[in-house]
């Protein structure tokens, strides 16, 4: 693997553009908040030229959004990082100009309006397509650009509930549980930026563009797993099982005398190496723990036991002997300590972006760059005026990128 | 949006392919389990022919995977739709030739072995590289293939915990709890996706192919949101919130008469609505909710005072009336009954693959068919005698796909 993490070949906006996988590109990103500036991040992180078009007024409404660093917000400046800002007003006649000049030479559009907004500014996919066959227009939304709930407004906690995935998310004596980030959003933005990718892939066989539609909800269906499975094999809705495997055990969360550790046995023969560690290599015998179906069966009573041992000593002593008897094992971190190990440095996923760390990007690719110090968010407007020199209306229908 | 959504397109793994956007690509599919098949079968949806190549001895290992329907293991059919399969003893002289002869003339191969395994196979990135220059090489691994934790074993479970994002699910007083899907794996196969598709786009224009590394730990990573944003900010974790917004409220899940709601006001004039619809304007003057960051102050009495007036009827008629307002609100509901909604149909998120109910592609594209019966997930070996006879060893290197 010859990505060339931890180096620094960014420094700033001004600096010149990364030579990733997707260089050379033109981005036109008309997203806002989380979803869509997340995915457009993405093609910024591969060394697109992804140009923010935000609207008068203040732009991105993130802008104001908390937790803050000095006066930056950490919101805006997590999913905006690499990109450049110009402030349009679609609606009057000379940014209008501006902005179908650039989507002449653009190769991807991206936005997450609610569906119709873009229709009613005429740029809708159809009127873009019509003056660059080329582009690939992209719409993340909270439900999609057709069907019933097309319109219906749609925040993360909406669809973690409506998806079903809160129902899963829990213990089963407690309550339905939001996962504590915004997955529906976040999974929303990444699969607009991977049918982006796709799209480019058959833009360079066919020599045209598309419209790729996503939508949050469509996100999180597809990630249900055992939720689906459970209710294709039996039309009923798998409950909430807390931090345990559904079919596996012991394969869960175990509390130790100062904190906890997930210890996950697949087999027997691991399940036997846990209970040599612990010292109770008879437990592997007792009828109710003998197969993993017995273990299943009696999964309460098995952590009781496995709670008792495991609570004479703390976490690390049990990470160290069970790693060593070569089960799988890892400890229960919060985000501070999770991002300070020495792992996240190897894999340059805390990065820099305008001085202020944040996680990296996963798609690490052999013979292209993966800087460490990368540029920041824009400032409002930033690149505006060179932009609107750039882009001077003057462009030709069709004109290739 | 002209996506053929609805429509029958393939009925079997004998048909003719489907003409998705990345038709015509060869991909060799040597995952297994969840997180690498979750992957390649987003790229056999969008009309790539995977070859899965399996061990012998019974092959991916979730063919003996619960639940079932009938014989079938809805597990392996999950993430397998599509797929051709063919047994291949990759440490066989006979088989390495086979499977030489795909690599010369594959676009992608995809693995989800433990670091270190295709190398000793002596089929690394570099040896297949050497033969196939234009092949994208794609590497999905627990913490990837790089760093002291390489080569650690690596489960759902240890990943959640480790990346910090179980300490941030679950509620104040309640234990760290796992997401109730195996996030971190499908997260590594959805950035195994998307990587594969950017880097096929870069081979377009340079000719070469990469080899793409990704892993679920850097792709939870990468996830953690507000979490990060706290230890950027203030370098402690973020404690556990619950179903509520860190920075908004009310915004949270309420409970009705007879269930739970989704409500999320993001300003003081939806917060002065949904107090008319409860008959409770009074409560938008009270001090203590005049404003959005005093409603987060006393979001405890806040929740208190909506659940008071909400228990009053059941769910669906405050859906409704919340709605009416233009309020963004949302029911909780169980797997069976999100997967149950007409929007669901009307995206065809719900298909029948080997005819059985599983989640669709989330990756909808004007112009590219999106099939609602699609083929199944192969036998063992199902297609092994055919392929056997398509590559035999003869192939030259660097021929085209």
């Amino acid at each position: 693997m010859d990505t060339n993490t931890g180096t620094a070949e960014s420094t700033g906006a001004d600096s010149a553009p990364l030579v990733g996988p997707l260089a050379g590109l033109l981005v036109l990103d008309l997203t806002h908040v989380l979803n869509g500036p997340f995915g457009t991040m993405m093609l910024a992180d591969l060394g697109a030229r992804v140009i923010k078009i935000e609207p008068p007024g203040g732009g991105d409404d993130t802008r104001t959004y908390g937790p803050f660093l000095g006066d930056t917000s950490l919101y805006f400046a997590f999913v905006n990082r690499g990109k450049e800002s110009i402030v349009l007003d679609l609606k009057a006649e000379a940014d209008r100009a501006v902005f179908l000049d650039m989507v002449r030479r653009a190769d991807v559009l991206a936005e997450n309006f609610r569906p119709g907004v873009m229709a009613r500014l005429g740029f809708a996919y159809e009127d873009l397509a019509r003056i660059n066959p080329r582009l690939v227009y992209a719409s993340s939304s909270g439900f999609g650009q057709t069907g019933p709930l097309a319109a219906a407004p749609a925040y993360d906690t909406i669809i973690q509930a409506m998806s079903g995935l809160m129902s899963m998310t829990g213990f089963p004596e407690g309550p339905p549980t939001r996962v504590g980030t915004s997955l529906s959003d976040l999974l929303g933005g990444l699969h607009m930026f991977a049918g982006i990718a796709a799209a480019l892939y058959a833009r360079e066989r066919t020599g045209r563009g598309t419209h790729v539609d996503v939508s949050m909800f469509d996100a999180t269906l597809a990630f249900l797993e055992h939720g689906a499975m459970e209710f294709t094999a039996t039309g009923h809705a798998l409950g909430r099982i807390g931090n345990r495997h559904p079919f596996l055990a012991p394969f869960d969360l175990y509390a130790c005398a100062d904190g906890h550790i997930a210890i996950c046995c697949g087999n027997d023969h691991l399940f036997g190496a846990l209970c040599a560690v612990l010292g109770r290599p008879e437990l592997s015998d007792d009828p109710r723990f003998r197969d993993n179906s017995s273990r299943v069966a009696h999964v309460d009573a098995l952590k009781a036991e496995l709670e008792t041992d495991l609570a004479r000593r703390p976490a690390q002593h049990w990470l160290e002997a069970i790693h060593a008897a070569g089960v799988p094992v890892g400890p229960l971190l919060d985000v501070t300590q999770a991002l300070s190990q020495p792992q996240v440095a190897a894999r340059n996923m805390l990065v820099e972006a305008g001085g202020i760390a944040m996680p990296g990007t996963p798609l690490k690719m052999a013979g292209y760059p993966d800087p460490h110090v990368r540029a920041g968010a824009p400032g409002l407007d930033a690149d505006g005026a060179r932009l609107r020199r750039e882009f001077a209306g003057m462009g030709k229908p069709g004109e290739a990128p």
